[in-house]
């Protein structure tokens, strides 16, 4: 294969991430609109601006299309939890940003869409353990935000996995998957408080 | 008035009580099995086995039963705190029973109505601060045991109101108000650790 080949190769490759990427942004603005069962492979190809025979090339109906948009919101959580423990900075202040960014993520879903309960029934039908692994994600990286901490002498605590466990149901309440008629919407700076809480009480 | 009369009086009232609390039992049966719109003055007064004409005399309309049957629970939690904070026994055991006292009764009221949400929104309607009334209890009664701690060096806890806040934010998951189509039905004995761990912390 000649170096023009292979250029051409990758610039083929990307320009397929690329469509693949419309797709789903314009899949994503449907649901939103109009909730995933009032969508159809047709409207989708017409918001991308592709034949539909085209969308059919990248995705083989709209359970794939939906399970390819959960897939990429949990490929931005596993970024941004990547990132959070890799960054430099203050550990305390990496993991507090984790949790918000992870607070900001929920509440943007949970108030931009008007079919979230529809959605979420959806994603749970393609894909049964959604909410679980997203609850890994997180569990995985706040242990990993501990071993760095009992390494620098950061914090103290005796049984990561279990304060793990607590933390985790302490914030629950700020993650609702829906919105509720009877409580409030959850604040970012109670749940910001709460998590300066748990800072303080791992470094005594 | 003679000692007769007094007594009869007496019992005059306790009659009264005692029907009182009879229809409040037959309205919460019917709201639970029908939902409260569904609840006629008739019915309630059927199921009492009372004349309608009665039930008027002890409650002017379906709102005046449906804020009674608010109040009866909210008396029976401030007898429940006010037990809990005065019995003898171990402190931190006292309030991990109080705590999971009432996750059995929010348990019991989420999962044996059918109509749960109907009604918690007909009680709302009735007495909007009916949610903030119960959690105040809450609040003011993890005081109570902090200010019980704080006497006997059980506890040490350098700012009672922030730890309590935050206490009771991280249980407020446990304590969802209808049953979630997404989320498991919270498990008492998860609770209890996660009591024990703030205990726990509590003492140190």
């Amino acid at each position: 294969m000649s170096l023009s080949d292979r250029t051409s190769e990758r610039s083929k490759g990307q320009l397929k991430d690329q469509k693949r990427n419309d797709i789903l942004n314009a899949a994503k603005k449907l649901f939103r609109k109009y909730g995933v069962k009032k969508t159809t492979m047709r409207d989708i190809a017409a918001e991308a601006g592709l034949a539909v025979g085209t969308l059919y090339l990248y995705f083989e109906n709209r359970d794939d299309v939906v399970l390819a948009c959960a897939e990429a919101f949990e490929k931005i959580h596993k970024e941004q939890a990547k990132k959070a423990v890799a960054a430099e900075g203050e550990l305390s202040a990496r993991l507090k940003e984790y949790i918000l960014t992870r607070f900001r993520a929920a509440a943007e879903t949970r108030t931009s869409d008007s079919h979230v309960a529809e959605i979420a029934r959806e994603v749970v039908r393609v894909r049964p353990t959604r909410l679980q692994d997203e609850s890994k994600i997180m569990q995985e990286t706040i242990l990993k935000f501990f071993a760095q901490g009992a390494e620098s002498g950061r914090f103290h605590i005796a049984d990561p996995q279990r304060a793990m466990m607590v933390f985790l149901y302490s914030i629950a309440w700020f993650f609702p998957i829906e919105k509720s008629e009877f409580m409030p919407e959850p604040e970012e700076s109670v749940l910001a408080n709460i998590v300066d809480w748990f800072i303080e009480t791992w470094s005594k």
